[in-house]
């Protein structure tokens, strides 16, 4: 008999029953539905029976207690399962799991925060132990008690994530995370790597640092005393390494190598399997008492305007530094702002936050999609974390954003050396494709100030937007274009040159801009005049103004970026105007970049003043 | 003393004298730059010294030669190091070393391929070792002697992506690969997060079933014995944990933390460093020799014209089956063809494959990162390795393939399972960004086959096309559109529809081009003809097909596709045809998508028959 100190004092019996009880809805709503896994539901049943009626105190009426315990169910494709265990604490109706798969229900194949008891969307393999970590961070951060499960499979192990997550668990002593890997052996295709080698898996976790427990995961008892010995271990976290059977209960598909992601068939197939797993329920229904959370604590102190910036008009300062600089703004002004690095902080000036808020700035070393992955669990509990790199270094996270924008997520990206204009680094260190990656994805906003006020207000902005937002800067010093009372909003934009003459309209953001300017002045010599528009929001978009310059100046626009062709400003602007019968010419980078000195560099890929003087005299022609 | 079985007999002052060699150049070239990372080179020179001048067996005269010992630098920011190495080996002369970050020489800030002597770019960290699995395997494949060196950071060993490749290593027992890894545990920002702490490294490394060896990196004597270690360990890849000080040799910088990416400055810093590391030569310059590798074998069989293929008009076939039925016959054509896989073969159809050659075929399990890595390293090879999963998880690689196009690799990359089209699995699962990722990389082909024709010509195309080729395929069977002879190019389109009086062109690929051809039949009952044009290449785009339709149907076209709004079939038609006065609207998915089936799905977001017959008649009305 396990030990109850930490977990309920549910009789063995009854958590088997509950186990029966989730694989049959699991079955029964795959079936309904035509697709899904239920073997890999099967496989996990006991873990979750385990969990959820006599480990985890949360209050199934309340998903959203902030001392619930929280579940992540990192192998998104058992969602049946995870929605049977909801449904069974009673969040909602049983009969609710029959739509499973539909429109009509926000029971989805992968499990989304539609769902009020879902933290951050699975269904990409390999992320949710990375949210567990900014999960088990907040509840530092809050000093709550809640405890955070992530349960994954043997499959995904093989993803880097979980290895980047698992370094970084054992640095930060997170002994309120707990692991458990459902080693059922049996992939999508083929065996896993590793099969039911539980050695090796133990070896792997062990040397990682944490508290490995090889347990056998149909045993509930063995379960409950490997929880309790989990809840117990300080300094470290603890994973579960479950031995499991795919399909576990259903003798036909029990441990068999065809059954991964197929329902069983409606009729005889079905039935089989649920007269199978309806023999293991006790004959009356036990009662079942989920243990509640502590009240919650006094909520934090609200946020405060964040102070104006305090530049001079002679002053030249990189839009990466000066985002730092707010970054310390924001954090004297609200509490629920965090930030995290990935070993650039000295590069993107998130070290300033981080010696002004320790607390609440995390150093997670070089591994960005583990940076992004605890971004969004820390979003996901009303933290406001900005997280910062390079912007070439996301790329690295580009499936963690994907997944973060279905979670419709309140995560603040910054990505800093942007473009050719970083010189002698080369091409590795060039983020070129940033704004197309970002701007693909509904529900980012897209931000790309070119002088450190803009940069100022568009980060303070960013804080207070609901959603997840994206902030572009740059490696070099550039000049100051605005007053420090300046206003700007998300989706706006700036008129920076006009006249009544202007024959045609360019449109900048970041270091092309201050070359546009330059070519304005070039131009303005030549007695060819034209309009400016500083565009620091992408995503939305000015069409307005866009549409109102373009108007003024023959229809006729020209877009500069330090960014490729394809997905950047110049596709942007062109998606907003061109229907109205604009014609926009594009100016971008369209080759692999080489090495060499930043105005160089600018010249050589056709960026430069020079380059926009001769292409406004050929399109004005 | 070293044994000299497998090294040569080199002696420790040769290599000592060597060393300092090193360090000098990496001084000279990053002073003579005014930027570069000489500390973490000066940690690594003892290693490269050793490698390079007793233990590889390459022709420096010959980089390309296809027996020679292949050297990755994974930690790219010790370029100058890499660079000083070739030079003293003979490959070119080292006074260009002084042209180091200009541009008008390819010793770029980072490795790039532009350089004979590198196989595959590096500089985004931790992607080195992915590469060099494609590089064993390559060995293996041609029954080549050679063995594979990876040379990595200690910060760098936080990237999951070398844990992908730890336990593929170990699992494909891949004893001709040896990592080292130069643990000078000082970061860019801070110390490492395991600093000095060797046993952890062994731990980890022995976990995941290498042999790992602990050695003192700045002791030749003891590199040569694990380099002689490393050669005669069988069955498994062997890792040197090389315990080492950042700016070795320079008293003023070694071991500090202040000193990460900063050259030392002309005069008397840089002098005082120059005056350390000199006293360290030899009186004379000694003889060295490289030892050369074993001549060449014959040349793999020609590759003969592939298959035509054999569909009926009848036919239903998804073009993710389409493709896997065209690599087997690619298989049968070509012996470079390869293919990896990262256990979804069965939905990808690279299954086919896999039976059939399974020499050329490597199963590398559910880590994505990985799966590139290798691909870019057999690439580099002369390999033409296809590697495919769901284009969703490809996201989860966009670093690896933003360096591939850095590298301008010859890999071929399929994603399946693109859009809402895919249904009840939900949004984690569908690929509506793929186009935006791919097409924003230079000299990347983006080809979106839409029946099972197409997809068999443009997969056949692809492999004959010297470059990166990105194919994007659909769960849904769909009817056949082509006669099996129909010619495709690279760069093409197709007009399905055409008639004199043809309103407008609607634009589109895959499902949505079926849902077009629907609206053009309900459209004519109306008595409104519009011509449909199949764009099953993105990129290239045929522009004169697109212009001259447009030309035809009043400038005014509609795009239609499953793929989020930016950066995708709109966006590359509207690119190429707007400055042209013509008018294209767009038809895309512009929300986070939900569950459902296909049908209700494509209705749902706005991508089906009757929206496109809606939208046709409001914009020609």
């Amino acid at each position: 008999m396990p030990p109850t100190g930490l977990t309920a004092g549910t009789p063995l019996a009854t958590l088997n029953h509950l186990a029966a009880r989730l694989r049959i809805l699991s079955v029964r709503s795959t079936t309904e539905a035509g697709s899904g896994h239920p073997t890999s539901c099967c496989s996990a049943a006991d873990i979750v029976a385990v969990l959820f009626f006599s480990v985890m105190r949360f209050n199934p009426k309340n998903p959203k207690h902030p001392n619930n315990d929280r579940f992540v169910l990192s192998k998104g494709h058992a969602a049946p399962l995870l929605y049977a265990a909801w449904a069974e604490a009673g969040a909602f109706n049983p009969d609710d799991l029959l739509r499973l798969r539909t429109l009509e229900s926000d029971l989805e194949g992968h499990p989304t925060p539609r769902l009020n008891f879902v933290d951050v969307a699975t269904g990409s393999l390999g992320q949710g132990l990375n949210a567990g970590i900014g999960l088990a961070l907040n509840a530092r951060l809050d000093q709550s008690n809640y405890r955070t499960y992530v349960l994954m499979g043997d499959g995904e192990s093989m993803e880097g994530s979980i290895w980047e997550a698992a370094e970084i668990a054992r640095h930060l002593k997170l002994d309120n995370l707990c692991a458990i890997v459902d080693v059922n052996r049996q992939g999508q295709s083929d065996p896993t790597i590793l099969q039911h080698d539980m050695e090796a898996y133990r070896a792997r976790w062990s040397a990682f640092g944490w508290n490995a427990l090889v347990v056998d995961g149909h045993d509930t008892a063995a379960l409950l005393n490997a929880f309790e010995q989990a809840g117990q271990t300080k300094g470290k976290p603890t994973v579960l390494l479950a031995r499991t059977l795919k399909g576990k209960g259903i003798s036909f598909a029990e441990d068999k190598p065809d059954w991964h992601g197929k329902a069983f068939k409606k009729g005889e197939e079905a039935d089989k399997a649920l007269a199978e797993l309806s023999a293991r329920l006790l004959p009356s229904p036990p009662k079942v008492e989920i243990r509640l959370p502590d009240p919650p604590a006094k909520a934090p102190a609200a946020a405060r305007p964040v102070a104006p910036p305090e530049y001079q008009p002679s002053d030249s300062v990189a839009t990466r530094e000066a985002f730092g600089a707010t970054l310390v703004k924001l954090g004297e002004a609200n509490p629920k702002v965090v930030a995290l690095d990935a070993d650039v902080k000295n590069s993107t000036f998130t070290d300033k936050f981080g010696k002004k808020f320790p607390d609440r700035f995390f150093e997670t070393f070089i591994a960005e999609q583990n940076m992004i992955g605890a971004g969004v669990g820390l979003a996901s509990q009303g933290k406001i974390p900005f997280v910062a790199t390079f912007a070439a270094f996301l790329t690295r996270a580009y499936d963690f954003i994907r997944m973060a924008a279905i979670s419709k997520t309140n995560l603040k990206l910054m990505g800093s050396h942007v473009g050719v204009s970083i010189g002698e680094d080369g091409p590795s260190q060039m983020g070129l494709e940033d704004l197309a990656m970002m701007a693909a994805q509904p529900g980012v906003a897209v931000l790309y100030p070119s002088d450190a006020v803009c940069t100022h207000w568009l980060t303070a902005l960013a804080a207070d937007h609901q959603g997840m937002v994206y902030i572009r800067t740059g490696r070099p010093k550039t000049p100051i274009l605005y007053k420090n009372d300046e206003q700007f909003t998300i989706g706006g934009s700036k008129v920076l040159r006009e006249s009544a003459k202007d024959k045609l309209t360019v449109v900048a953001a970041g270091v092309t801009l201050f070359e546009a300017l330059k070519a304005h002045d070039e131009l303005a010599k030549q007695g060819i005049a034209i309009r400016v528009v500083d565009l620091y929001s992408i995503v939305p978009i000015d069409r307005a103004t866009l549409l109102a310059s373009a108007r003024a100046t023959n229809n006729l626009m020209l877009t500069v970026e330090d960014h490729y062709a394809h997905g950047g400003i110049g596709d942007a602007v062109t998606a907003a105007v061109n229907a109205d019968g604009v014609k926009v010419h594009k100016m971008a980078v369209t080759e692999i970049p080489h090495s060499g000195k930043p105005d160089q560099l600018l010249d050589r890929y056709g960026l430069s003043a020079r380059h926009i003087v001769e292409k406004v005299k050929k399109l004005i022609s």
